[in-house]
């Protein structure tokens, strides 16, 4: 029969998968030879077990638990339910990853009324084991059934305002007999039947209630924002208790071996004598800092100070250790690698290596690339943001921290800034009329669009911090309100406060600091680009995207999406009138408008970046973007273009598409009109020749987007060859570029073996892949996500974390087929993929040259590829 | 070097490929025995180079059509450009498949002034000579210089009115001189330079020009709608001359071994006398019937009987001849299979196995499915069609003639109709609630739309004629006027013909004429069936459609698409009702009055199919779908259903979607709202058990649709079997059931191996498929799909031919890895591909166990599967 059980003594450090963190710790400590107390761990496979038998526990499993019982019964002496030798334990929750939100601790099982007085006499403490036994029936009602911890309270309250005291420890061994029997018969009450008095009947039902933990919406979002599958399970850790609630001798607390916060060497926790592990917590007495313990208890300090040490060393890691101490006696009861702020990570990870207790691939590990967004972004001064509550929260489309006044429109937005005022420009979606107003807002938040959606990916693009898809709000641009699903109105000038890190949404400013790079940060990211193999570019349409990612490290533009220049105010007038072209003349002599101005982008951006490589993507959205759909707009622009109405209202029409994004763009365009190639091949090339003269080599990358049949590449990079070939002839100058194309569709894809023969580079779409491998529209998906979340039909945002097993498997298929053919081809990503941890670790595997991502992301990506190229090496 | 080059005793009939239909044929002939004059064949692969080669005949090419000129020389004894022993020939294009558009025939080549004089000289005929020259002209400046033959015609009437004559064949030798003086100055004028006197250019550029005729605009139209490749090029023939127009005791003519309208055995054609094949055409003189020529000349006619007769057994199939008789000598210039209508394809294939000339495998090669439609649907009177001339043409969306006064909504529509009135229901598109309307019209058009848009599909269910996407037409339904590119108005009323065969519209009516399906039908369907392993199914939504299928051979249903059947006016209604539903309470609420009816609907079809399989799928648009979006309706419903205007507008608001092809449809709409496919599971369950009482054997098949990820089918099947279990079991009747999905997500596709553990079936929806693999919205692809066939970036429509390339990929991956996964599954497509030919081969290939199409469309399904399989099997 397989084993679901292990005592700790049988497992070890390495045993995280079956044991979870906690289990596999307490087995390494156990190993070492440190104080802790006995116990043994239910695996996660008796948890996953668990969820396929329908949550219920199989007697095959429950007796293998009673069995090992029975073993720690022998080990310790006691016997679970005995009053001559009473066992107590404590049950706790423990996964591969340390995750908030589940089931977390049920202390003193085994207590019940006999157990109870039997304790009361063993240790002639009474109120200990009174105080013990009434902890327990509040931890087993919230926990297991239900009944909120919180319920209890007003018990404690009565008979304190009874008895005319402030503190718990105020109270006495007759108090608590007064509160056991009001919590029993609040539990009564409350669910109808006594509580439960056999011992193994609480055990089995506590570890159930793990079980069950691990599927509560919490651990459910925890999991899904932290990419942990539902399938790993918890595993259960039964462990014999200590009590740091026995008297003056005894006591709890929590100690890291660096401060997490700053990551300064220097042991750091607090501890509280004569109390559990829950008052630490709990914060109803001050917790004092752990040098104190030096004084109190000195040789238990020195004892644990050398435990902190020998375990920091021994996992290569800055702990996070929680120990008790019983009658002056050290138990340590947990040690796991310590939580941290960005800041301090790189500071450990940095010193650990200068002290030699790891090397550079394992520091790289220590980090988590997320976290260096916190680096690179305003943030909320915690102080101010303890004391703000949310009032509602949206997807975190991009990260940092904002404050400003309520603007509704782009446009009102610009002028507020103007006037000098910090603004949050708030729409039910963005629009790329709306650039303008975004780029001068502290934060933009959207009632609709998902991670990818047009206010997202721009506002990582600009590095503002955007909230998406925040759901329950209306907006109303011509009321200028925005209304909160509890009936809040926010007017125009009000202010309120984004976080896009978590996609909490605030009233009022909650202040904010500015992000500062550090030393360690250089030396890490230096670090990072020695061990990586896997290049990192930026997305970029501007000169100023461009300078800010090279400071961040990109090493070329993956994608620069020209469409982005049409919209600013002088050129979108060019643009329509190419649009509402009769001929191939007049659209020509409006395109020959937008040259220069495109030409004078491309020579910008081409000297921010300095000669390293540029991907310029043709145009590519459907050119009813840049008309506008209402009659009253459409009536203005009619006057100021100098046509009728109808006819600008029927070229509105004529363009409308039922699925746009299915529609007429990307090398469609080009195929119908090769005029728009041709001029933006001319800008794009006569860019490079202007630059090329002051000394910068460029080699221009062309890219065709939306080829779904290698017929159409074929045409475009015709039209593409000839107008550049015959440019660069005529300069006189010689000049290399590149054409190649987006797989973006699927077609693409699984065609690549033929496309491949007529590009020289590809870059994978994976936004629109997506797209169309789901058949979800990322404009539309939020509308399902949070139901498919719940039901568990996903586990994460495809638009957020590459879909490896479909979208993936097309990514593969086409990287393979392209090299079959054309072994140098250029390989990268350009979706927003580019910038997610677990995405460039698949983009390293699959072995692509490149990804490439909005500039704030780059540094997470560097980061990313490093930590992908130690795991294949097998160094972490 | 390559051979490029064919004399034609080097091929034979089975060179095709290589040598055209034509060439083949005549080497065939050649070996047979038969009477060909001599000639060679250049090849289709020198086609393909010309193309290759950017448009040029390369000098190798054209050295070896020199030599092999050459040999024919030394063969005939006559030299091109020799007055002593003048050669002429003729230049004919051939193709693999008769393909008409292209550049027929150029006679008579190697005539110019001095052939021409040392012709007359030679036959003593100077009438004859220069009637050939002058013709010579005027086909060698039409077909090579594209100088139209017709402007060469006012000399002649300019002569003939000179002279007083009206015939041709009055002009005489004189008559003759004068237009060769006057073609030549017109050639001279028109194009810069002297008429070409060298024999060997003249030549060569009729080869380039044969070779350049392959990519004219018709040719490529003709290509796409019959499935022939570019690539496959066309080949050149170049026999020497003989000639019909020698005197009176020569001639030309065609005929058929059977009657090609009928197919009555009996000889069939037309000859004229002192002619050139040209003439027999052109219809000046009215040629003789082909058994007047066993009056002209008893011995020859007897020698033609005998060689079609010889033919017509050595093809096992009915011949179409082309011959001359030159000095009372038969020559054979051309044999091919024949075209004929559909009714004389039927009669011809029974009897030729009748008659023992064919196997039933062989016969059922020779109709063409498609040309089945022709016998299931209402035609035109040829006689009243030929005096029409269309005023415009659209997409050939469902085939059927149909003549009726037009109406703009599908109201008036119903309403004319009520009154006795033929309609043709005209629209900008249809939609779902156009359903009424489109049932009562005997013809449909649109303005927008595709071969698988709403008004396509389901006109080719209800197998109604409907012509779609026809562009510059404006359909206003407010002014109630129709109004064409060239201005021409139709009203309200006004009578238009439609034929959904062509696409081609006209004004006025053209009479019609009701199908009729003879035994000849029957018998030769029968042998499909027997071939066939491939089972055809219909997509049938009611009893109607299932009776009209079973009819037409259908063996079940497999896609009846439930929602159909919520626009009828009183289930509208409560659908509606459960759109608005603010609680799982009032969905279900509403959704109770729905069951009934849907349970109605479904014993219906299950009766009317008689317990063959019935594939049911749920429901699969999204719900916005079900309302309406103007603001007047919205205020309008709004009072029928009693809410405000406000809730409705929001919903309606809410529900919006950018892409709703990519949006909340399909399964989504059952795990956001799986009180839905319980009700349908009720609907499709308690159905079946009723109808079971009445000794049908039902085995109702559930169909998941839009699954993208296997979870999504996990969730709803659960849903459909935890329903449909109860209620079997409630019933106490024993009754299997299936539950599949269909493929028609890329995603699905490539993890076909997972979502097999949970389907029993797979059926390809290959519209959505194809829309998903390119990235083309099938409602708005009309707008590029010209100008992609103009720039041959597609050579066919992948909504209405399987792309193999890429869509098929998919497909052929999904069957591999599902049926590795579960052997026994069951695979169909339900696309609209499912009644295509060629996609109806590739089904059979990749081995799936059925297609299902529209009713009208299973005839040809069976008779395509029977094809496929014949040519498997290698037996045709």
């Amino acid at each position: 029969m397989k084993k679901y059980v292990y005592m700790f003594p049988e497992g070890n450090g390495s045993m995280r998968e079956l044991l979870g963190g906690k289990g596999a710790n307490l087995a390494e400590m156990t190993g070492l030879g440190m104080p802790v107390p006995q116990g043994f761990t239910i695996t996660t496979e008796a948890c996953t077990r668990y969820y396929e038998d329908g949550k219920t526990i199989y007697p095959d499993i429950q007796e293998q638990i009673m069995e090992y019982l029975d073993k720690l019964e022998k080990a310790t002496g006691k016997t679970l339910g005995d009053p001559a030798q009473p066992l107590l334990v404590s049950v706790r929750s423990g996964a591969r990853a340390s995750m908030p939100g589940m089931m977390d601790t049920i202390l003193n099982l085994g207590m019940n009324d006999e157990i109870c007085q039997a304790v009361a006499a063993l240790t002639n403490n009474p109120r200990f084991a009174r105080d013990s036994y009434r902890r327990f029936i509040q931890m087993f009602s919230d926990v297991v059934m239900e009944l909120p911890k919180s319920s209890f309270e007003q018990f404690i309250d009565q008979v304190k305002d009874k008895k005319g005291v402030k503190l718990d420890n105020e109270l006495d061994a007759d108090d608590m007999s007064e509160l056991i029997v009001l919590f029993k018969d609040h539990y009564k009450k409350s669910l109808g039947s006594d509580f439960p008095q056999d011992p193994k009947v609480q055990l089995m039902e506590s570890v159930r209630a793990v079980f069950r933990s691990w599927d509560n919406p919490r651990a459910n979002t925890y999991r899904r924002m932290n990419d942990i599958p539902h399938s790993w399970g918890t595993a259960v850790n039964v462990q014999s208790m200590v009590f740091g609630n026995m008297g003056e001798t005894s006591g709890t607390g929590v100690a890291f071996t660096r401060n997490p916060a700053t990551g300064e060497k220097k042991l750091y926790g607090e501890f509280l004598m004569n109390a559990q592990g829950e008052d630490v917590v709990a914060g109803i007495r001050t917790p004092q800092p752990i040098s104190a313990l030096a004084d109190t208890m000195p040789e238990v300090y020195q004892q644990f100070v050398d435990i902190s040490s020998r375990l920091e060393q021994h996992y290569g890691d800055m702990q996070d250790m929680e120990f008790t101490i019983e009658n002056a006696k050290l138990y340590m009861l947990q040690t796991r690698n310590g939580k941290r702020t960005a800041q301090a990570a790189l500071k450990v990870a940095v010193d650990l290596v200068d002290e030699g207790v790891c090397t550079k691939e394992q520091a790289i590990m220590k980090v988590e690339p997320k976290q260096l967004d916190a680096l690179l972004h305003p943030t909320f001064v915690p102080a101010a943001l303890e004391a703000a509550k949310p009032i509602t929260t949206g997807l975190p489309a991009s990260p940092g921290a904002a404050c400003g006044a309520v603007y509704f429109t782009a446009e009102e937005a610009a002028a507020a800034h103007k006037k000098g005022e910090k603004v949050v420009l708030v729409r039910q979606e963005t629009s790329p009329e709306d650039i303008d107003g975004m780029a001068v807002s502290e934060g933009i938040m959207t009632a609709r669009g998902g991670m990818t959606s047009h206010a997202a990916v721009v506002a990582r693009g600009m590095g503002t911090c955007c909230v998406a898809g925040v759901g329950g709000i209306k907006v109303s641009e011509s009321a200028k309100t925005l209304t909160f699903a509890d009936g809040t109105v926010a007017h125009e000038g009000d202010f309120i406060s984004l976080d896009g890190s978590t996609g909490n949404v605030y009233l009022g400013c909650i202040e904010t600091h500015e992000a500062e790079l550090t030393g360690d940060f250089g030396r890490f990211m230096g670090w990072a680009d020695e061990i990586r193999t896997l290049h990192v570019r930026t997305n970029g349409d501007t000169p100023r995207d461009a300078t800010q990612a090279r400071k961040f490290g990109a090493e070329g533009i993956g994608l620069c999406r020209t469409e982005h220049m049409f919209f600013e105010p002088e050129r979108i007038k060019a643009v329509r009138e190419m649009i509402v072209s009769d001929t191939v003349e007049q659209r020509k002599a409006a395109l020959a408008k937008i040259l220069p101005m495109q030409r004078g982008d491309f020579e910008g951006i081409y000297r921010a970046m300095g000669g390293l490589p540029v991907t310029i993507r043709l145009l590519d959205p459907p050119l009813h973007e840049f008309l506008p759909h209402e009659d009253d707009e459409i009536q203005e622009l009619a006057a100021e273009m100098g046509i009728s109405f109808e006819k600008l209202k029927g070229k509105v029409e004529d363009l409308h598409e039922f699925n746009p994004m299915l529609g007429t763009r990307g090398c469609r365009l080009d195929v119908l009109y090769p005029e728009i190639a041709e001029m933006q091949t001319e800008a794009i090339i006569s860019a490079a020749l202007n630059v090329s003269k002051d000394g910068l080599n460029i080699v221009p990358e062309i890219m065709i987007p939306l080829v779904s049949e290698i017929n159409e590449l074929r045409y475009v990079k015709k039209v593409v060859k000839t107008k550049a070939d015959e440019l660069i002839e005529a300069s006189g100058q010689r000049m290399k570029y590149m054409i190649g194309t987006m797989i973006e569709t699927p077609r693409a894809a699984v065609t690549a073996d033929e496309i491949a023969t007529e590009a020289e580079f590809f870059s994978f779409g994976t936004n629109d892949l997506t797209q169309m491998t789901y058949g979800f529209s990322r404009d539309d998906v939020g509308r399902i996500l949070d139901c498919y979340f719940e039901k568990k039909i996903l586990e994460s945002d495809p638009f957020a974390r590459l879909d490896q097993n479909g979208v993936g498997k097309l990514v593969k298929y086409a990287v393979e087929n392209g090299r079959k053919v054309r072994p140098d081809i250029k390989l990268g990503i350009c979706g927003e993929h580019g910038g997610d941890l677990s995405s460039v670790e698949f983009c390293h595997n699959v072995g692509l040259n490149y990804v490439s991502c909005s500039p704030f992301r780059v540094p997470i990506a560097r980061l990313a590829a490093a930590q992908a190229r130690v795991k294949e090496l097998g160094k972490a």
